[in-house]
């Protein structure tokens, strides 16, 4: 259960308006490595998690956390959006091309649709969805989910805090910044605890090794030209998990003959066999 | 440029048809951590890399291999399909109650969209699109984007193989899991390279560290109630980047005061101030 | 900013597991009207809200409570899902007629992708996504808004109470349907609130009437063959906004004539001119 | 059966073209509260309305007119779409910067896709999807969705208004903006005669009130600390629905204890229990 | 502008209810290839025409019958979905193995959402969208589509009629498979004339042919090793479009080298330099 | 399986650096008829193909050209990309216009996203989705989505030629309209010989004209009124299929009466039938 205060985790307050930039921060609010992608992926592992323990409890601090982001942009995001010049358009074209260029920057349904409001949208104004996020039951894998949600996010708030000069913006920036240096961290630790328990570091470490076909679990196939991936890691030498040899095949054949599918059935009508001589 | 073969990397022929479990496989053909992601991820991440190294090829290497994957996937789905009894069901719920229950557990797009052939598509007939997929430019970042799809996929294909016995699809899946198996040992391997030679962990590591928010960088707030993941190693210590403590906030307090949004000028026609007292 | 306590709003333990129906209850939690719609619809509405009054506050502890409910649809699924039959489906063809017959009943992602764990998603299999929700910036809209989502996600989870006989699942709905009966209540209470103190019930009651074509404001065009409509208080008697008489157009004639575009210039390639003859 | 006139219900024709105006008005169009969802939306409710009488002839009337509201958008969208400078953006960015802010504010697919015609899209190119609409089969609920249509619908019209001094536009929005007055009137209306008919106001008015947990049937739980929302309408006094009292709980607590759930078998690879100790 | 009549423009009665049928059936409804498809694409088509002529006409006599058979689609689902056994489910698994079966071939959104009316949605419940239609302003081209459209539709529907014995169901789609005979045979004469009046056969036809690269313009390049396309038609002798010869090459090699693309400026924190030898 | 090479099929380099033509170009690599459309297209279509044939072999031909142009597109795009202004635009709305309004016509998520790459998504930024394309089992009906494909595309193509006059563009876009016209070439020539073998152009040509209500297979109804429709070839003279005579209904009327559905079981919650008189 959830409890709400009014007040903001951090400052959420730009220097002054900037409808264009108020577009492009929606990149981090409801894109796909935004923060409401990090709040639910948080929360539903979380929930999900079928076991009481640390793991959880950090899920939950964490996904918690998220929301209150969500929150501090959608807050900034509106104030970005403040005085936003969406009538003043009428005679851009005629007289004012610097706002007419503005305009163009701009996404029309932070006129149209939300009154000056943040859209749960991302930076090209499509929508956020479910499939952003993962909660697969195994806290290994979803860690390394987590891991790569907090590097694209951190990577794209970087990103868009070269993109302004606002002070007010950049500090808000600053603070995301670092929770997602924090997160990084902590999936890290978590991750490493996990192997080490695990005993392993491929996913799922509970599969028995005997099942795969073991010939090929530490080879790489060169299948484009060129042999510069030779030379790395992953080519030679004790495999990551300590449990083989990487080997390198600079030829790939195919291990089976070309397929043939049987015609099917007529109800299906699909391409009659005398067509297909 | 791409060249193809008829051949098949490895062996895709069930001992006998499933219509069922031609439906459950579509998961990893077109499903979020399906072969399309892995395939369509690797190659655009290659095309976009910003120089011409081991990386790039490794890229190549894998994508290319990966669309043979989605080539045997496909292949399977279709024979699985061979003799799906879509025709019978016309009599099944008087006559057949375990045909009947077949039809429950099958994608009639399956009969009417594809004729029995594959879908593009998940499990739920959810469709493949291009938001599953990242490259950011960032290769430190998308790594752990690829070894994170390598997991989640590695364990749904063991999922799978689980809930089939057919030994002509566990003999593919066994190839498929060994590939997981060697995509998740050199996407570690990449990572670890790109780590050391970047000299931190925590993506993008040329943003100035002065500029992040530092005394939020390595705190773990605990907003929700109990303290099991102050136990944990992202609590306590030095950070896992070796540029910090880990610290654990028992009870957070918000940093900034309530927000209050100016009112919308008149154009907006959003709640007029009279009615907000 | 948020906190979370690890108890439940409300109880949510099944009887005993129930895979079906664990399909079927994602309707009211990743559907177009289920509980992550209402979280989020309300929590964004709050977050761009440009004022700071009791409606604000509304918003905030009825969208909080919404977390809940959506913590409290996931655990209940990923009970129901408890002991679910994937790894049984093996034989259930040959030997067990009602397990094949309840594997068609279930939803495989909860088997492949999220490890019996509930999905963001609806009984389809179709993820939640954001253009389900409105923020619009106009109070009185959005209640509207919020008493068709209260409306139609009562009318579903009553129509799940009926297709269960398990005690516990009965119970966490009749839970659920009291609180969207609250619910409905809360948002009429609003609504009359805003339109007596707007003056008016047509939204937004900001925009001058006189800018509207008046003389069609209060008019039932005939379009379907039929005068039943004719009968109705809409075409009859004062209009419910108490500004004008509704009135009944028996055989709607267009205002306008035929229209006819312009070519298209050569760039667009556009069908030809000389083929338009 | 439905049959059609090539004459305009009312006249679609701007004054001058302006393609940057063209793509603000798709939203009306094609978006989610735009007049392809209030076709679509009355349509499936007529079809699927469950009787044969005035409400189903009210939806078809209303219906049919909405399909000629399209027709008069996409002529709208055409015509401000003519002489649009695409061709002429090759040389913009270096002579004529008013032309180069034009193109910023366009949406190039009316180029590339279109040909300079409409598109079944949003304001932000994102294409119109049936999860917009609700027929429910429960005709209260349903006009509750309508009103909220018709209002969110109107609200955008207005601000269109406010964005353009196009008399020829302007025209054709004053004439939508009427019949959404009377749109919403209309719903209104048989709104209030259905909640008369039926005897409550709470959507569905068949489920049994006992069935329900009734202790919270009219609470107001205080999720949001500060106590403004305590002093509404919906707090105090006797319910809307006139059968129960409101009442105000400041400090809720949960009704149930944190939830533990099972371990999940072997078959689905979660995270194994020795990692979640 | 539209008119409705009540009266179907065919008949649309099951001999009994089959809620299986009803599910699948939605894919020719809802579906990709469905009449909401070619409603909506005739219609925009007709809207988008640059010109007021028969071809515009004819798409307007066609999409507005579209609608009607929509109109039948919905009422055919709503019949079939007659006293589904939802109500039933919670006793069949133990006592009613059919009844237990006939539940996993239904849609439960069929219960749960729309309460026995068809759904805007495919044979999986995936909502109809946009995306599936083409307006590009070109005739030829779009005849091309709606071609395409009949003919997958018309295969859809005769797969569905091999899927059922119901003889109202197959009078209904019998009806349906002639209209798509009719439609296949109308867009196949129109899109003769245009090639006709046009003088080509190749979209557009407008674009000067001595700007594209002709050397490659009727050349089969073999990518795929196996030399049966070289016997095709299309590998040999006078192009069909009269103005080039077709001609095969066996091996093809790349006309341009390597990519090597620029590092990005810092702003963008991709992969440093540093990383990349 | 799939071998690649580094060397680009063909050129792809820019005279000069322009962001906004590469969000424009994103149309047709990542749109509704982009290249990866194509190429999904044709190699569903080859691994679904019941036959081991010359079509199977055309198919995967042309697919795997496919991915090489996708190739070509990426790489064009980033290199378009190349000093794009985005860290620029901090100053640009008050010292450079024409910067300002560049910014309006660039795509942000590709400085945010993907730090100057191609993005799998069109020039709206909308991302690639599966239901774009078909592989239906059927290769007349194929050839018939292949064929429009590739009409839009050159269409596409045409019209961003137009758009740009950069001689490195132009350049690789003349060799992508002359693959096209070699594709729409080699499509005419299959469809040809599969409706000649087949001995009809009816698809699926497989299902018995008994069946089908024969008696409307060659008629059209006049529902727009007005008669252009009715000079056309497709309303006199024998059917394009030849087994039939066109016919002209100028004034259509209902085959069936108006439908009555029956109320809905309690369950359901629909309308009560006393609201519904």
């Amino acid at each position: 259960m959830f409890y709400h205060i009014k007040e903001l985790q951090y400052h959420a307050k730009p220097a002054k308006p900037d409808p264009v930039f108020a577009r492009q921060l929606q990149e981090v609010l409801g894109g796909q490595f935004g923060e409401i992608s990090v709040m639910m992926q948080y929360l539903m592992q979380g929930w999900n998690a079928r076991a009481d323990d640390k793991y959880r409890d950090l899920l939950f601090d964490t996904g918690t956390e998220e929301i209150a982001h969500v929150e501090m942009l959608a807050t900034m995001i509106a104030r970005l959006l403040d005085d936003a010049p969406f009538e003043d358009q009428k005679n851009a074209y005629d007289t004012n091309p610097v706002l007419a260029a503005v305009m163009g920057g701009t996404n029309p349904q932070h006129a149209i649709v939300s009154g000056l409001g943040a859209l749960p949208a991302d930076a090209e104004g499509y929508p956020w969805n479910a499939k952003y996020i993962i909660a697969s039951g195994n806290l290994l894998a979803d860690f390394r989910a987590n891991l790569n949600a907090e590097s694209q996010g951190r990577l794209q708030v970087t990103r868009l805090y070269g993109m302004t000069d606002d002070p007010g913006v950049r500090d808000m920036l600053s603070f995301l910044i670092a929770r997602d240096t924090m997160h990084q961290n902590q999936w890290v630790a978590a991750i490493r605890e996990l192997e080490e328990r695990e005993g392993d570091i491929v996913v799922p470490t509970t599969f028995p090794r005997s099942l795969e076909k073991q010939e090929v679990a530490y080879t790489l196939f060169n299948f484009s030209r060129g042999d510069a991936s030779s030379k790395g890691r992953w080519a030679n030498g004790p495999s990551m998990d300590g449990r083989g040899q990487f080997n390198y095949v600079a030829k790939p054949e195919p291990f089976a003959g070309a397929p043939k599918l049987k015609p099917a059935p007529f109800l299906y009508h699909d391409t009659p066999p005398k067509s297909m001589m």
